[in-house]
């Protein structure tokens, strides 16, 4: 018999992450596994200044993103849901994709929820290629789940 | 919360739905859903007859491989776990992917589980190919499973 023991949800504190949350937090409630909630804060490799901008971010840049970042992810999930789970909450550094199988890795993940765009728009292509990037490349089964489905129209 | 009523498991009958199979018994346990078994029979548009063959296959060629295959899936998964929970098993005709999305539409599946295959060669780029259509045009959320996750080798 499967066991899921850790539940990876990576967040990008976007729409498209709110639902695969939904089904992380259901998942983990069932199987009584530990939630990972994980951001992945790109770094400023390839980043190119604005030219407006005399100046690259001063040196902390980064760590008032995570400081940041940090304080948003206690906030996800609700902390009365967090209150009767066990939640690991963590920042990571680096390309979403990368960090995301790293961390899958590292910590002996057995499922992560992945949130990925609808059809159309730009941001589709973008997510989509973490989505399917993770799904190729995971060391465990990854459910991918995208926002608005089973949407039913009044008729 | 989340309800998962229905689970819609495709199988080819080779190793590779096989690690699927497991975890798809065991969402449908857990969330006490019903699980529908589906084999995809490839229909023969396209397929250019052997050389050596001086006729087409006979009429009723699908028909032998759809007996075939309806009895394969008796079997599928083990009759000791069918008998303590709710299968469905199905057959259907046409391009895979096409045909799984069209399923979980038509019976309001709540989510698919895929098997796909590893690293290297051919058949991973066709099953490959059918995994991402789906996690791509499907109406539920994808859980995709690799053969051989998680394996330790020993030191």
């Amino acid at each position: 018999m499967i066991k899921l023991k850790r539940i990876l949800v990576p967040t990008d504190f976007s729409a498209y992450s709110e639902e695969a949350m939904t089904y992380a937090c259901a998942f983990a409630e069932q199987f009584k596994a530990e939630l990972h909630v994980v951001h992945v804060l790109q770094d400023l490799v390839g980043v190119v200044p604005d030219p407006g901008v005399a100046f690259p971010p001063p040196g902390d840049y980064m760590g008032e993103l995570q400081t940041s970042a940090e304080k948003a992810l206690l906030q996800i999930p609700a902390p009365e849901w967090a209150a009767k789970n066990t939640v690991v909450r963590a920042t990571r550094q680096g390309p979403p994709f990368l960090e995301i199988v790293r961390y899958a890795k590292e910590l002996e993940i057995d499922l992560i929820v992945l949130g990925t765009h609808g059809r159309g728009g730009l941001a589709h292509v973008l997510l989509g290629s973490v989505a399917e990037r993770v799904v190729r490349k995971a060391p465990c089964p990854v459910l991918t789940v995208r926002p608005g489905e089973h949407e039913f129209v009044m008729p």
